[in-house]
């Protein structure tokens, strides 16, 4: 077992890496000690294949214990279903002694999130991530989200979790985009934070090393610990965390445009982060060698083929950005490999010249 | 001008007492510096009355403001309503640069806050009561909330405003019974917490005291000191603030059963008072000198003619209240005047005999 915390303000925010967790999680919920109910949060498919055996273990644990499911894909994320989970709660006489299980991938960690954030004016939950993506980036870090019409996450709360606990066990099964998806997460890491990480995951092929089950796990366990360290630093992003943004302004736009459960985000993320890499290779932030490698690194994933939107309504998009301050971007670009840098003077045209790496 | 502090973890939040403070908002704000953009939140009275002066002041002293307006009434507390308000922000291409000002009373605070709370994860505000109510109590201390329609504020968050801004003179022309609804709240603070405090307003009538100018202004501060200090001990009511809730268990019950705005909070939370008291002294926590001053002392206000719901309607209302904790109800109530207790024996009998004095 392997433990990375993220130093909140009041308390640490534990990650506990541990194969095998998922058959242990009712002792784990035990030294809780005084909770009244347990509701363990997640999806058809994965109540089919996890959540049914963990809801019986706690139960056998003598845990009050039920399990609720929210449709998957990202439509679940709506004001909509979140009021029927409130709904769902009160009829289950869910009360503040109430912990929430989020048990699935980012969707449901947002959600469950958002609703532990402001059911009662906020009740207690824990992460249980079981994709590669939300066990290394969207389970750590307290951010939750609901979407709107007019854009992704516009509606949430920074509200951290008791604990992550990540299972990496659960990722045998895990389909492949599922994991591409993932990889290019990690990439992120190494390339705004940590120049021989990125060397190093990038130094065979993507199938060797979703292999290696060693440099996976510790790469995962790296990944956790560069997401948690800038956490740690600024909960609030009010300046480093915005670094983890790289790739994912031009990358959310595509996400939305190509329609919602198309793109995967680490997906959109990977083609984002071209963009990102090819507009600090232009501003000569990047070597032309840097700017070479990234590129490779990111074609050499098995990604899927997309259709490119009209540039002016990736702008349009890119405008309703959370990350937009003042009427003004917040654009990550790199300062060579493993060194980001926010930036509020990318132009229109940069991004549309982007699109042409696409 | 007078200035409370409410001491929280990260930072003061002040509350600014200050004779004419509407007239002087705008170069309040430009304290602020850093904003992009102000949005005043209010009702469409309210809006003719003061939010479109304030509008014109802002804009006249250089700053980027618009107003928006929900509709009065408690309805306005709904989910759809905030969905409603999540697009106008978007569409008015509010980011996080953006300053709320919630200008009215508890549902405006309400609203506003959880929409400051939610918007992009999280944007400012300023509360801005009108009514005395918010004034002294709903304004201060960060609870946002909306209803859903099992049960008031069952949905929220604790989100704390930069500032609570107050201008007695808004008061002059409150309803009279806004009036006797703060002042309930007020005579609250005084039970729970500050017997001299309760002895000096309810030492004459309520309607020599809300003549005197000076009484009214000095209660009004040291009903903010008192709340105030809850909060700075107690932020998230894990303990001391639950206290605030005497009255109140019955009180929601009471005025949601009634219907929506047929009683005001503090109306509501007046009877709620006169339930608590008299298990109070039912219980021997109170004397019976004690129990029949707080008796008379409210009595003697101009509380409405209600129709008591039924004895289970009103239980069954109590069971979905966020004060209720692993199934128990906790319970406000008074030992000695100026002396609140938790307790979560409190029996459905005991309530139900309590009705008998209303």
């Amino acid at each position: 077992m392997h433990t990375v915390n993220v130093h909140l303000q009041h308390r640490p925010c534990p990650i506990t890496i541990r194969r095998g967790g998922i058959s242990t999680f009712a002792e784990t919920c035990k030294q809780y000690g005084d909770y009244g109910y347990w509701i363990i949060i997640t999806q058809p498919n994965l109540a089919d294949r996890y959540g049914n055996i963990l809801l019986q273990s706690m139960r056998n644990a003598g845990l009050h214990t039920d399990l609720i499911t929210i449709p998957a894909g990202e439509t679940a994320k709506s004001i909509q279903q979140v009021e029927t989970l409130y709904s769902r709660l009160v009829s289950l006489q869910c009360d503040r002694s109430t912990m929430l299980i989020a048990l699935g991938g980012g969707v449901v960690g947002d959600v469950a999130g958002f609703l532990a954030a402001t059911y009662m004016r906020g009740i207690q939950y824990i992460q249980f991530p079981t994709t590669l993506l939300s066990m290394i980036d969207s389970a750590i870090g307290g951010k939750t989200g609901v979407n709107l019409p007019e854009g992704k996450n516009l509606v949430g709360a920074i509200y951290q979790p008791n604990e992550v606990v990540i299972d990496p066990d659960l990722l045998t099964t895990l389909p492949m985009r599922e994991k591409v998806s993932g990889f290019a997460e990690m990439m992120k890491y190494g390339l705004i934070q940590d120049r021989k990480f990125f060397y190093k995951i990038s130094g065979q092929s993507f199938t060797d090393f979703i292999e290696d089950d060693a440099l996976f796990e510790e790469s995962i366990i790296r990944s956790c610990e560069i997401k948690a360290d800038i956490v740690s630093v600024d909960e609030f992003e009010k300046g480093l965390r915005k670094i983890l943004n790289f790739g994912h302004t031009v990358g959310h736009a595509l996400e939305i445009l190509s329609g919602m459960d198309v793109l995967r985000h680490g997906e959109a993320v990977a083609f984002g982060m071209l963009c990102g890499g090819y507009i600090s290779f232009k501003r000569g932030l990047l070597s032309k060698k840097e700017w070479q490698e990234i590129e490779s690194a990111i074609r050499e994933l098995p990604l899927p083929k997309i259709h490119i939107p009209k540039s002016e309504d990736i702008l349009k998009m890119i405008r309703h950005d959370k990350k937009t301050y003042k009427r003004k971007r917040n654009f990550i670009l790199l300062h060579g490999i493993g060194n980001a840098v926010v930036d509020d003077k990318v132009s229109d045209q940069e991004i549309i010249d982007s699109l042409e790496v696409l």
